[in-house]
């Protein structure tokens, strides 16, 4: 199933969503609305607000409180990835010039910080502070799952346990913020919310592994980028970890030894080969099916719907998808 | 009167400060920990804590509620001058090496987004929403002040109205926020903590008006970078306003000129001297005394203590400093 037909549901208020984004972001300073203007018209895929609007919608139904907090989700995302732009020096985002490559640095390290102070602001005029609350720890643990993946990077060693905390810190825990903002805009059931939030939460981690898999066995030409890159950067995920605990020691420092010099193609491919052998694949994709299981058993108790089986479709999606 | 001399009655409230600080900032990720170690250890001169303490200690006294405003500011302003650092490829910052130099920028990021976090989540924990609401207007001017003044500088013009805006903005507002907070703390009176917010406003456009002046007439050896910065960067500041409302347009021109084809040594003094000759530093010296004595005004109604006369001399340091 493709991601457009599972958001589908959710179609016209997407719509809708796009006018509250707009809005917060408006300014009387031309250089502001300019930028606003561009960032508005090379928009995303809009996967966050999708995810507020369907765990609203699967728990009681989409109110002005879900667009408010949709918005801000993407404001957040939105100032991340302006920022994130200038860290990498990246000169395109979504086949656009990034804004630090018009702009320069300065203006799109000022325009991240407004984003993100529209964002907040969005929330306190409304007396939102569930929302803030969810956010602010999401961006919390995003910062310091990144920096733990450094940390391990650097030490040149993980294991599974510190693993599920660096994904479920970096990437699952803004999509349990997403879900937990949706159902929070929905219902008052704290049960609810918490069970939205774990599917969030199992959601992202089921994600992340995928993302982990695909790094190893993907197509470069589907996913648009080369394979390989966790390993030039030194990540050890939940694949490689797998193999390291099976192998013996001999092969294992075979491994540490290329890694530590830095991999070309051919130790990408030997390191892929060890990998298989010792079955760490198969034991990633296993792990990721298995939160997609917990991630859908949240939503048992949700009566039937368009959204919430569109939050099934997703789970099925993203331990499936080729990309 | 100097600064420390100024700040000396709540010496003993900025140590207890850094414990609130530091403890807002642990982390059980070692890498964090780590850069958080060396944040605290080279800290700044702590201005807005203590403007925060000093704010709070003249409208009513201390409590815990401020110690966590001045943490709020701080790790607010810490955030900023990471992020800053990266965006110059600052090397140093305080004469220690900043935090891109030693972790790379991507860390630095990270820990910019992780220090903020923890000031929001740090409000919202005691559901300090007044300091938050007053945080986020500072954030969202702050960035909206400093991207007008690039696009006046692109534009090669500025008039006193925009002037007074963008210094409002990226200066000013910051300082409001201060004071508004330390009141917030330590009164339920509306009127005093809307007064304390004007004395942090018109205090901080006093301040930036003082720095304007300095950039033509500082010493570069007191001020610890050179003069002339503004000319180089474009931007005209008050001094270059007044004197182009009061010169011929021939003047005007060869100003123009020499600011479109970026200024040397010799353009410096001759502008200077332009700006001299039609009396832009005497206007603008005049001017900062006018907003001195508006934030003075604002404190009349409080009963005299060592913190209001602390407030008093304060604005009487930052339109008379030589730095």
């Amino acid at each position: 199933m493709k991601l457009d037909t599972i958001i589908a549901p959710i179609d016209g208020d997407l719509k809708k969503f796009e006018v509250h984004f707009r809005r917060a972001l408006r300014s009387n300073v031309g250089l502001v609305d300019a930028v606003v203007r561009y960032i508005v018209k090379r928009k995303g895929k809009r996967i966050r607000p999708a995810l507020v609007l369907l765990a609203a919608a699967a728990t009681g139904g989409i109110s002005e409180g879900t667009f408010r907090g949709a918005a801000l989700v993407e404001l957040l995302h939105t100032a991340t990835l302006i920022h994130d732009d200038v860290v990498d020096d990246a000169d395109t985002r979504r086949g656009w010039p990034s804004i630090n490559a018009i702009w320069k640095n300065k203006v799109a390290v000022l325009l991240g910080d407004y984003v993100l102070s529209r964002g907040l602001l969005l929330s306190l005029e409304h007396n939102d502070i569930a929302f803030l609350r969810s956010t602010s720890t999401a961006v919390k643990r995003m910062s310091e799952g990144e920096l733990l993946q450094i940390q391990k990077s650097r030490q040149l060693r993980n294991d599974e346990e510190t693993y599920f905390q660096i994904i479920g810190d970096k990437t699952a825990s803004l999509l349990a913020t997403c879900c937990e903002i949706g159902a929070l805009s929905a219902t008052e059931d704290p049960d609810i919310v918490a069970r939205l939030r774990s599917y969030g939460e199992n959601l992202g981690i089921a994600f992340q592994i995928r993302d982990d898999i695909l790094d190893y066995t993907g197509s470069a030409t589907a996913l648009g980028k080369p394979v390989g890159g966790d390993l030039k950067e030194k990540r050890f995920t939940l694949p490689l970890i797998h193999a390291f605990g099976k192998a013996p020691s001999s092969e294992r420092k075979d491994v540490l030894r290329r890694l530590k010099r830095g991999v070309g193609r051919k130790d990408i491919d030997e390191i892929h080969r060890f990998v298989d052998r010792h079955g760490g694949i198969a034991f990633a994709v296993k792990t990721a099916e298995d939160y997609r299981d917990r991630a859908i058993a949240q939503l048992d108790l949700l009566p039937d719907s368009e959204a919430k089986r569109s939050l099934v479709d997703l789970a099925d999606f993203v331990v499936s998808r080729k990309k």
